[in-house]
């Protein structure tokens, strides 16, 4: 009897903003894995801690470059490929032995999620089952105050990485977005949010939903470089009143 | 002491993807709220039912129109900021008693959801938490194993009322995408998917994580219309494999 591959959304931060089943699931695991950075606790980790069985088996899964090579080098996609794979390898092998596995996941597994790289390699042998998780997005708009989507309007989850002109055509035509992957990109944003005249009621928000999360105007925030887990809000345009 | 409005997201369907702050408020609330249709047990009621406080008290908000009366008819959104306005005072009364009262929502309650305008209505004279849920999307990405969004992919959430023209320029400049309100618009969303050369791993998804879930690629889909809990998944186009 070959074991499942639990493939769990812990959420965004907050351990009680774990879904019943992945904390059911949790505590009834003989291995779990996750992903992190070198030298860091690993933030799905941090997370799950409290509902994790304490005689489970540890897989941790140290991403093999950080800053050190850049993410445009063929060597990076060709180096992350090969660590996918082993990844894989070590949870094949508990599988294989009977064994069920849970992967921990910050925010949901399918939304940007390294586990999807896990699902994709084991999906066609194995038994493998997602359980969603409640997104960075929703923790961050929940806490901030922002109802984000209203009646028809859409919703554009944008990258800050996209050239500013992209960035601010697609901020002129979305009703509401969430932009991510802020890091050196704020003062582009700042830009194409003036351009596209989308600035107002914009937050700032990093870390949301954790002990010492920062919400706050994004007119109010400087431009230096932001963190991993910050976002951009900008609420939508239609709706009742 | 006035008491606290808790906007509670309780997911997709699946009672067991309840966040366990969200058990825990329902189960400790003296009050709780919903909407639903006139004659209808309501969603939100029933995937909350096995976490609710049996001795609490109930208030059931049945939305004035259904189908009777158009959401272009100024009447409709008159009529629906009348109804609103006397849901928050009904919640109001109970808040100003000192009581608790937690407003129950399927999926997250800030993306397209009805306790948006009770949260606008009481957000500055009372105490208003929200607490995310798990989305509809979310819950049937993960069901379907259709992972979404990878790397530097945007991701667009798109209504199926946009006209044609819209919709299919939307769907060629997006990544990923997730259609919702489909409705009767499942015959303009294909010839869309068509002409943006989208329709490739296009899924169609109803009441992702039910008991009584139907998931199947688009292309094998019947153009009769689609419930209310209904989406079609497009998954995103870049990223390590």
């Amino acid at each position: 009897m070959s074991g499942t591959l639990h493939i769990l959304g812990v959420g965004p931060g907050d351990p009680e903003l774990v879904t019943l089943r992945a904390a059911r699931l949790l505590g009834a695991t003989g291995t779990y894995a996750f992903f992190a950075k070198r030298g860091r606790p690993g933030h799905a980790r941090r997370i799950a801690a409290a509902h994790l069985n304490p005689a489970a088996e540890e897989l941790r899964f140290d991403y093999p470059f950080t800053t050190d090579l850049s993410v445009e080098d063929p060597r990076y996609a060709e180096g992350m490929g090969r660590f996918y794979d082993d990844c894989a390898a070590a949870v094949a092998t508990r599988l294989a032995a009977g064994q069920d596995v849970a992967l921990l996941c910050e925010g949901d597994p399918f939304l940007y999620g390294s586990a999807m790289y896990l699902f994709d390699r084991l999906r066609t042998t194995h038994r493998v089952e997602v359980t969603p998780g409640i997104t960075a997005m929703a923790g961050c708009w929940s806490r901030a105050g922002v109802p984000m989507v209203h009646g028809d309007d859409s919703l554009s989850v944008l990258p800050a990485t996209m050239p500013e002109a992209e960035l601010t055509a697609a901020l002129e035509r979305c009703d509401a977005a969430v932009v991510m992957k802020l890091g050196r990109n704020l003062p582009k944003l700042r830009a194409a949010l003036s351009a596209s005249g989308r600035g107002e009621g914009a937050v700032y928000a990093e870390r949301g939903t954790m002990a010492d999360e920062i919400i706050l105007p994004l007119a109010e925030r400087d431009d230096s470089p932001a963190p991993y887990f910050s976002l951009v809000l900008i609420p939508g345009r239609r709706g009742v009143r």
